[in-house]
């Protein structure tokens, strides 16, 4: 069967509901509707197994905030998406200030889709390193912070979460923050949404691979996890749109009749046949769907995010204060 | 109507064929097979109006040069490639070593998929200023070749046409070669095809607008144009998945039938419903669907053209002596 | 002789000065200083050809805004000195709103001290094919506005005033504004001053050439163009080291011994040995003098330069609404 | 006193030479000169603590190439100093090939002349994880190398050899090759050498602060440090050319006289006046000398250098295999 593939938990709650119309709401799953103006958020807390299960996503929080359209063309907007994150993100870092905290920036830079999490990376506020080499430009009020762009398995052969365990034990923060680009599921929510969570990431998890967790078991300090949806895979468009024609047509027959027996047959092998044959490239390998305009919107976001960890992780700052320190 | 895109000919001339099922082979268009090893080349001639209004091309020339699978990870292969190219472009340039040519880049340098022809143009050996700089470090074998990347609309607020006419009119080159990345109709074709022709190019000829030629009419000098299909436009996945779904659905059912008229009625407006709600996004605009690492295959298609436009304008030099030359 | 090289009309007031020290101040030159806070801002109008020749540049006005230290990491002071640069500009540029703006960004922008003019131009807010492409974006009080970056000589192969003249007479703007980078003879105003002028400017002029001026002359349109020093050679670090050596020395020596004679008759020809010695790579050409972190710098800058021209070219949008426009 | 910074052994024996004049040869200090027809190669090899004193570098061997000049722009010559490289390496790579390797890119890949080892580190065919991930790409002939670009304090926050540290601690190379920019003291030997050594490295060094040492006592295992000069100091081309003129005038006066004493009494002091007063820019920082191509040069070293690399850690594969995996 081709596995289709999504990162994000609304969506896995909408293919829950979607494949068991009859069942009540989502035991041991709560959902809670916030909005500020034109940004929703909406948090998604997966409270038992069961609802784990259900949902195919482990135990915890994951709050969504959907960024109006055109975000990434209007500073304005900008920054009020980044003061939201801040103030999500200061729900789930309730740590004490003198700790230090790691942000990580997952993702492949050479990839423009999949360098989000490393341009994050360049945008924080580094200050960790400041006690010991100009104590005078800091005071008691300002956390150290230290970030890092671990790169992916593919470019230094080495699995990421090797590389920040590595750098956990050596640096020993007291809170993680990941940053990574995810796969949606429907390309609406390409670059539309900010998933935060408190329950780790999976690096490369959708392409299939059994990569072991970034998380608080395997790391031992808290982890949350910061993920924005920019690709779908475009085998995923091609079975959504076999669905779709199949599901219009099954609406218009009735029941019962040879045509509503045949489309309810068509089996997976099938299927996966005539989606190969619309997006199988041997040249090319994995073919993805992105906005034409990926890389300015990578920046974007990049900053988006960057502003928000930033106010997040320095509560006594504002945002003015922390641009004068960046440049 | 949602109008599928294509810039290349094979494709305007299958969907041709499939169309007009009937029909005997095309009058008015020539075709001719040839290979060189796994590389293959085929020319289209549209030798009259009646050929040039059944594919929707200008008449005149098209090479195609299909590259190997994985060709852009393979720097041997890429070289043989460049060679084919070398070798067609020779076809179509047939002009006096002393006379000067003037390489177009046709494109965004800041859209990865886009970025193509900026890249083969920074690559091009530049010689036309050397008579005048450096008089010691050529002589009368090597031609004066320059090289431009005028933007694109959208960055220069300027026709991109108008750049190079008014270039043309002060350097006066014999010869225009313009580069410039396409949108193919067909997955199979992304980075997989190389189009050559003698009929000049339209920028952002696809997305509908209706801009003015690159061509011989326009700019008074003989324009070769190169063309890589680097996406597909989302729109045209979709549609192609419905396509191949119906036509599945028809070759299982027997003609008469309810189900048969029924989806033979399908029609456009349901079609283009169906596409929208698959692929459209208010945030992102215009998707396309391009391979996950076009930055990579970006750059090693700017070399095997740039490495194939060098040779076919120097045919005095060989490889190894413009590697030298441009270090 | 070594001819230590300047771009700056103050520099070359100085240098004249330097060396007509009993000479009462300059004929045919008048400065103006004001100041905004902690920006000051010079005038010198060279008023006639005494004028001119004294201090080896056209007449015209020459309009410098020396910034504050640390402007470059600094959002609200950057802000401020877009602000200055919009006022001095206006001044310059008293046209009609109507009438259409080519911003052109001189340099090469794979060279990082010299990519500031690639780097203006790519921010410049360009609205001239907008009255075309969606009429409903823009009104009126919107003047058209369009942006080249013609590259170099060296990648190009074309001088660029050819370029220029090129688009000029297709696009038939009333003003152009040309963006370079230049050098400077004192590491002291290196990336510290903007140099506003209404005489055009000589691409790549430093480095001794006799390359074509792009001015009104020439372009058949009124030139201003915005120089910002981003280098010194080294050759002029070595020089003027060696000659305040002398210069301290002499001080300290009575006028007549010796010693004082040997110090004056220091000849030129050893000097230039000297000189070879420290700075001469046979390996890597011509070397300058740079500050470390010139990739930032010259990012900074051009932000600040993109923004002063997008205001003084659209008197009616402020900072905010070209921030909007932009994204 | 201002201290002159060089990373280079040649030059700190240089140094200690001169100031060392009547001494005769350096005890505790071999060296060997050979040469690969233009490319020469010195071995430097400090024996004992003597001999580390008198140069200021740790015991060991140090081995440089002397590449020969415009190299950078010259592919066939690139590939001879790479396989010069490579056999160097070979030298004090004497482990097992089923053992792995990490190369470490130091340096900030957002600086140019500093990006050296960043760009070296994308370029190393990386094997470590193709056991795992794709057994059937690989046999037993191929090493495991993994790479990694660890960033610069002031990007992270994290000193380089902690993260350096963690990263050796998680996968437990065998071998650890560093690569690095460095500041000569001549303008002569920028970008024009290659210094190999088996005595780690200290990131930043030159800079003044006290780093932490990358090598075998802090990593625990065997470290081979690749550096090339990319830079001169400011300051250092200032001082030097300070002590030439001084050189020269002393040489033209008989010791004895006014003159004579008054030019070595100059003392350390008004030195560095008058280096301040030509160097010393409150805007910019520190100020560095590099050539106006440094883009373009650090792109062909990093090439040099990374098919070096991966000749020496993949023993049983040539140039022309290695460039087929590498694509």
């Amino acid at each position: 069967m081709i596995n289709v593939r999504t990162d994000l938990v609304l969506e896995a709650r909408e293919l829950y509901k979607e494949s068991h119309k009859g069942e009540k709401d989502l035991d041991g799953i709560e959902v809670i509707e916030e909005s500020e103006d034109d940004i929703s958020v909406t948090t998604v807390k997966v409270k038992n197994e069961e609802g784990a299960q259900k949902i195919g996503k482990p135990k915890g929080d994951y709050i969504t905030i959907d960024i109006p359209s055109f975000t990434a063309y209007d500073g304005e907007t900008m920054d009020r998406v980044s003061k939201v994150l801040a103030e999500v993100l200061g729900r789930l870092i309730k740590v004490d200030v003198k700790k230090n905290a790691l942000v990580v920036g997952l993702g492949n830079w050479q990839v423009t889709p999949d360098a989000l999490g490393p341009k994050v990376a360049e945008k924080i506020m580094v200050t960790r390193h400041l006690q010991t080499v100009m104590p005078e430009a800091i005071d008691d009020s300002v956390r150290p912070v230290s970030s890092i762009a671990p790169g992916v398995l593919g470019i230094t052969g080495i699995e990421t979460v090797e590389i920040i365990k590595g750098v956990v034990e050596k640096t020993k923060p007291e809170l993680v923050i990941c940053v990574d680009a995810l796969a949606a599921r429907k390309v609406q929510r390409v670059n539309a949404t900010i998933q935060i969570s408190n329950t780790g990431i999976s690096p490369g998890a959708g392409v299939g691979n059994n990569r072991k967790q970034i998380n608080e078991e395997n790391l031992g300090v808290k982890v949350i996890a910061i993920g924005v949806p920019t690709v779908v895979d475009a085998i995923t468009i091609a079975n959504d749109t076999i669905d779709l024609v199949i599901d219009s047509l099954i609406k218009n027959s009735s029941s019962g009749t040879d045509f509503y027996k045949m489309l309810k047959s068509i089996d997976k092998n099938e299927k996966e046949r005539l989606i190969k044959e619309v997006i199988y490239s041997e040249t090319s390998g994995d073919m993805i769907v992105t906005p034409k305009d990926i890389d300015l919107v990578i920046n974007s976001l990049s900053k988006i995010i960057a502003n928000g960890i930033n106010m997040a992780v320095q509560p006594n700052m504002d945002m003015e204060e922390i641009n004068k320190f960046m440049g």
